[in-house]
């Protein structure tokens, strides 16, 4: 089955007007976007890329569910193009005085502005928006309840290409609360299109997600057993209420059975790295000393993060612009 | 009676320092704004217009009572002239560490921000602090009480003037809370002002403002008599505690009697457009079928709303250098 | 005792890297930074100053405190010079998410945000910081908790200097709840720094500081003798629950006892300067007389703010690129 977003977030040429989600990407067009994202990495320490790709251009970001660390990457990579960033508090904002979503949208179009970033706990709203936005308008989904967060997946394969080069030869571990993970689903479907010898889920039966989810993915629910062997070891935020539901009373019982330690990762292969997608609870679902040591790439992600917004968003106004000059 | 703002609001040459109220400004200075405003409009899908009538120049949005829809309109506007903008949530600064409006006013000023645009939920603010600050310094008034609301009067002005041209032939009907909405009295200013040959006013009787309110307007009482052969349909936003006030049980009792419907429109001319300032209730105080519908030019006012805006903001810096020449 | 800040902000060839306190800056340091702040301040009326010593960085402002009027004086400060600039409301951020300062620190970092301004109502924050971050980044202290307000003291430092020339003949006075205050500290260090004949600190018993702080200024308990014969007068803001713990059941009685007023300026030089960090209280720690008075330079502590802040910037920036140069 294929998602309603997959189809939507393409125009009647096959270009991508909105990213929604990951699912429908080819590997080509996801190899093109990590290769834009690779061209605006800088070491840290040197002066960030820049460049007027949105130059003239209006971008407001809609949270509905906050996230700073995320709206302040999409308004650094906007920036750093040469945008008009708005924020929007989508908390305080008309949405309480009564106004539909959609009117919202509408009446940010009207503006000029153009491309419109959206997060959102609920699933559905950015499909939903994008079938009704002009054809000049781009949504970009910052993250969508448990379904999908495009830009967090093409940041983890930006970081795991640039370590380990092809992924024909990677067995790749993501472990933790998989079932209410958008950027589980959004890496599992970037490591399969780009030819992941292998992606392992390893989840505590609660919060090992459908059977129909996940397709060709080996699943475990001992993290001992799906970390033996693997090049890359991805694990995901818990909350303390979903440790609960898959009976962990507490945090170190948590970080006993399902903790990212030195001692685990010395079953992985030695030169493995470890991802996070932040914010961490150290000690919890990685210890300090694996989240702080050589084998994490974790702050290299969030260098990332920025560089494949830029290139989201350049790519993005491209595909306007040759829609137009159609 | 002149209110204190419209005196308040020019300079010792007669020029506008400020924009508090539409009360005073002849036609021809509406005229000038409005061409202006006009100027800057783009077509949907164009890159907006820009230019760097403010560059080095420091916008400060106060809002005192929030306003997404504004704030945005007016925070867009600056930066497409190149000013500096920056956004104090007057809801949790130093106000409530006991400071004065005029103390901040004055620290602003002191920053060089030099053009502040001011909501307030109580009347008497912007005209006040006009009285107080730096000849260079504009106050510009998004939004007082019941009372004014300039740049909404001068974008509801820009709309109906692209679409039916000369207002010397336009019967134009104003609907809803009318007491209580600023939007209908600056609306009113800048119709008669422009010489409509007839402003209609329809409000539930507990809704309608005082005998000496909106000289010269005709008073309805009946949205079906109202509506008879006009050529602009504003209707106005209504909440759910006025409408109480008004006997009106309940949205759908409200829509009933005061709601802009398609079959309402059909006793308007048969080119009328309809106008809401936004937010919307939908299905309220009007149908989603009018306000999605061919005559509605919704979207049009928030396209115009941003060049009003900035036509505002570069009249007023124009003014201020033409006063520093002296 | 030297405190920790006081030598972690300086790099291994005692260059400043980060700005945590003044103390331990030499008196060549302070007027060079004066010097540049001179150069960047305008007449109220003119543009501001505007150069590109930020091209191309990026500024974040880590409010863990709240603070409109510091976070604004910043943001202009650093918009003036050419800096994106990211605004994070520490309260809702991932603080509350449970992820720890240091992480969010490394993450900012690592978006190449490279000037982190951060304020913090405990003390300590600021130099645990900068001991973890990059050789490329720079941590301002923008007030910690009742230690430090580096900024603050240097424009007051410029305010004093600019009506009075040189330091050494004059007599200062700082007077109200000294124990609690930064601002007192600051103001202290950089007076004393730059050869202040005598400072003298006025306060109640209950809020005068520990007897090894301050040392060489001389103390008052008696606001009436400590203002005889001193050029400068510097009243401080008081929070009502101090005032209780310094026995003052309300404002008028703190007012008559602590109060700067017109007839206590009397006893000042003839043409002494009175000086109020802001947001002031009113009729409170300074009658309304004093503070919209001639002897008043209030509002220009708050324009030579912004110029304090673009030279410390700039000098930040210029020490970065000096360290690697090497």
């Amino acid at each position: 089955m294929t998602s309603p977003g997959a189809t939507i977030q393409r125009d009647s040429e096959g270009r991508l007007q909105h990213l929604i989600t990951l699912e429908g990407l080819t590997r080509d067009e996801i190899t093109g976007l990590l290769d834009l994202a690779e061209f605006y990495v800088r070491p840290p320490g040197e002066l960030p890329a820049r460049d007027q790709s949105l130059a003239g251009r209006t971008v407001a970001n809609l949270f509905f569910e906050p996230s700073t660390r995320t709206r302040v990457s999409f308004e650094i990579a906007a920036r750093r193009l040469g945008a008009d960033v708005v924020n929007l508090d989508m908390q305080t904002s008309s949405r309480a005085k009564g106004e539909t979503v959609l009117d919202t949208i509408y009446t940010l179009q009207a503006m000029h502005a153009d491309i419109l970033v959206m997060r959102d706990a609920e699933p559905g709203l950015p499909a939903f928006v994008a079938q009704h936005v002009a054809p000049h308008v781009c949504i970009l989904n910052a993250g969508e309840a448990h379904l999908s967060h495009p830009t967090q997946g093409l940041l983890d394969a930006l970081t795991v290409r640039q370590v380990k080069g092809d992924f024909s030869d990677l067995r790749i571990l993501i472990a933790g609360d998989i079932a209410h993970s958008r950027v589980a689903r959004s890496a599992w479907q970037v490591f399969t299109t780009l030819g992941a010898r292998e992606v392992r889920i390893a989840a505590p039966d609660d919060l090992m997600p459908a059977a129909d989810e996940f397709p060709g993915a080996s699943r475990y629910t001992s993290l001992d057993e799906a970390i033996e062997g693997v090049d890359v070891v991805m694990t995901l935020r818990i909350q303390r209420e979903r440790m609960k539901r898959a009976l962990f009373p507490d945090e170190r019982t948590y970080h006993h059975e399902f903790g990212i330690t030195a001692a685990r990762m010395r079953k992985a292969k030695p030169d493995a790295i470890v991802m996070h997608p932040g914010p961490m609870n150290r000690d919890v679902e990685i210890s300090s000393e694996v989240a702080d040591g050589p084998q994490s790439v974790i702050q290299r992600q969030v260098t990332n993060g920025v560089a494949v917004r830029m290139a989201v968003l350049a790519t993005m106004v491209r595909n306007v612009q040759a829609r137009r000059r159609l």
